[in-house]
């Protein structure tokens, strides 16, 4: 079914809304063209748990289409993430304990954007509660390939031309990683940026909300609708100071991934960007470790109900074992000392004045889908201290997408994902 | 209907469990104990938005009676405030937007009490989504004040012996003040302690999970299968030091509540315990303004869909409007402010060896209903602190009930509760 008009579908958000402006399109010939898209791709990477059909989207459309001609997002399409409640359409968190379950509200990201004009395509599958249970997406370079965990049908129906843009969650590697792994945009919001309100959590402390998108400057106007703010003015140094950490400390990674992210950096020196030597593996690699241990203590006292079920999967169980046999002052001594050890991270990133930190946003490329969702120690040290991060999608000569991430000051999420356009022209 | 009976409903919940294990009561008596108290008070409260009839209660209890029998709760009940979710029972948020919603979840707080051979035995008054706007509720002590809010049937009910125990939420003062006005014990954990899963958020970064009973023993033995933990052995010095702060630097003080401050230091100097001047009177006015603005700020870009609806109060609707004036950059410069304050004040804190803070829980005793819910600026800055608070009712010689808080450390909950037990003991 190829026709003559331009593939929309992989066009950037903002630039569909310019030429909505213009009047150089319509809305339904852009659903058209990503209906179209998933007609032909999801049968393959299986990212969504639950679509609105053409018909009814059309017809929603349609039924406010004054509203929608007035709006800033114009009744374009988003997607969210399945442990992300929406209103009248099924939320089952990756779990069969909730396949009846139909939430009566929207989270308040969800309603936030459509306010502003966005309609819901559909619900991404997630792993099962957001742990590490894979669901049935495919990467969409690969299908024997995982998408990454827990994100995975947001990462893998963005990257995938699908939809523009889609929510996900992050309590450990959950919107890093899959974007990551698929070659999308993935943004964490700094620890309180946003409202979580009706988001399932998995773990209090660390829970925070990600977009995903194929642009980081749909990711900022997606981010400026939510708060309801103007755009940041942000004034980038033309010579960013930046420090890079490779990994190295926390686990195994790929020469591949490690070849790359040397590359990105060294074009970053040629272009007059400033390295700084990082200095903290050591303290990066106990916050690694902390995460873990905060992290199932928290799952273990809010997943009560359903680990009451019987129902919940080996791996999850485990974790909650994990954490039941963790004491509470443990869990008080980790806290504290995520709480020390930010305070020495955060001093020396003030005292030699580093813009960012780079990272790889993953070990390497999407490990075959039979090994899990791929290992998540390159996004706790980052989640457990609350950072803003963000994916730069690398340009690499194999088929499998690799990414490194920026990590911000606390709240400095305007800078990283301005500085993260930037420096992905660097390539 | 006098029976000769004890009056079950007054006794704590620890001592009822007691009484059940050596078989000197049964779960039916004190259910019906605490449904008398209700029938005979609840005309003149009016803590309750639902309560479950007497007759379904009992009906429950019977049908897992092997269950209640094996556990730790033995099937006695509990009251949930209503902007916490519970199973197939109505949770309105105050406001007439909710009428007809119905969750299909509890919140995990809610699940954790009912695995434990809780009953909820319905939900109590808030004010309109947790903030100012009052619900129906009256003082128990006087039906013409306020029992303060938001968490202000919770308080009441307990206070008024209706039920041994509530969840009530805090995001400014709406368990400690609400608590000071009914005379019961009020208590708020540190930040992130616990799981806030359905529980409906008013502003992310403050809301707290909060327990009211009558007695500090229950309230730690609710918390401990909270977090599913074994008692914690804090061992109290005989000699506690302590820094009061009066309150005068955030607002009027009524007389009696000055007074009674003074003389509950007073006490505690002359037995032994350990008074530090205190020396952050302008931190702390500082701190009270920041939660204002943080709340402002959050709140509006979480009840994005009530706003929508048109029906909100005016109050609120002022909050919101102030909270869409404040730009990201400024409430990012809060909150920021906050960190620096705090590092500074637990600085001190622990330089000078301080176990607890001691500062009124209210202005004074609880205003006139015509004026509001009381004013909540005691609580503001420990609150965007993060910093457990606990109440400890005072003896007074007026018809009204008066309180000081206890303030403790980050993550210091247990130390406080028992602390807490043992300074109510000094009067």
């Amino acid at each position: 079914m190829k026709t003559n008009q331009p593939e929309y579908c992989t066009f950037p958000l903002t630039e569909l809304l310019k030429l909505l402006d213009t009047g150089a399109v319509t809305v339904p010939e852009i659903i058209r063209s990503y209906y179209h898209r998933i007609a032909e791709r999801e049968p393959e990477v299986l990212a969504w748990q639950y679509l609105v059909s053409q018909e009814n989207y059309l017809a929603q459309y349609e039924a406010q289409r004054e509203f929608y001609e007035q709006s800033a997002l114009k009744g374009l399409p988003f997607a969210v993430k399945d442990v992300i409640d929406t209103a009248h359409i099924p939320t089952r968190m990756g779990s069969d304990i909730h396949n009846l379950r139909i939430p009566a509200m929207d989270a308040s990201c969800v309603t936030a954007i459509k306010a502003a004009g966005g309609i819901v395509m559909g619900k991404t599958v997630t792993t099962e509660f957001a742990y590490f249970k894979a669901g049935k997406t495919n990467n969409p370079h690969d299908k024997t390939r995982t998408p990454g965990g827990s994100s995975s049908g947001s990462a893998a129906a963005v990257a995938d031309f699908m939809v523009p843009f889609a929510f996900g969650t992050q309590t450990a590697a959950s919107v890093i990683r899959p974007a990551a792994y698929c070659g999308s945009v993935g943004y964490v919001g700094s620890k309180n940026e946003y409202s979580l309100r009706n988001i399932q959590p998995l773990a209090q402390s660390l829970d925070s909300l990600g977009i995903i998108s194929n642009d980081v400057n749909d990711t900022l106007f997606i981010r400026n609708i939510l708060l309801q703010k103007s755009p940041a003015a942000v004034s980038l140094p033309s010579s960013l100071r930046f420090s890079s950490f490779d990994g190295s400390a926390l686990g195994p990674i790929e020469d591949g991934m490690a070849l790359a992210l040397q590359n990105f950096v060294g074009k970053l020196s040629q272009q007059g960007h400033q390295a700084q030597v990082f200095e903290h593996s050591d303290a990066i690699a106990e916050l690694t470790t902390l995460h873990g241990d905060i992290m199932a203590y928290e799952v273990a006292r809010n997943l009560v109900y359903e680990t009451s079920t019987g129902q919940i999967s080996a791996q999850l169980n485990d974790l909650i074992k994990t954490g039941l046999a963790l004491p509470y002052e443990a869990y008080v001594a980790k806290v504290a000392r995520v709480e020390v050890l930010k305070q020495a991270l955060l001093q020396w990133w003030q005292q030699h004045n580093i813009d960012v930190l780079i990272a790889p946003a993953a070990p390497g490329v999407a490990p075959l889908k039979e090994t899990g969702t791929g290992a998540p120690f390159m996004s706790r040290p980052w989640q457990v201290l609350g950072l803003p991060t963000v994916t730069i999608p690398l340009t690499n000569t194999g088929t499998l997408p690799l990414a490194v991430q920026l990590i911000g000051k606390p709240k400095s999420d305007d800078f990283i994902l301005t500085a993260a356009g930037v420096l992905a022209q660097a390539q």
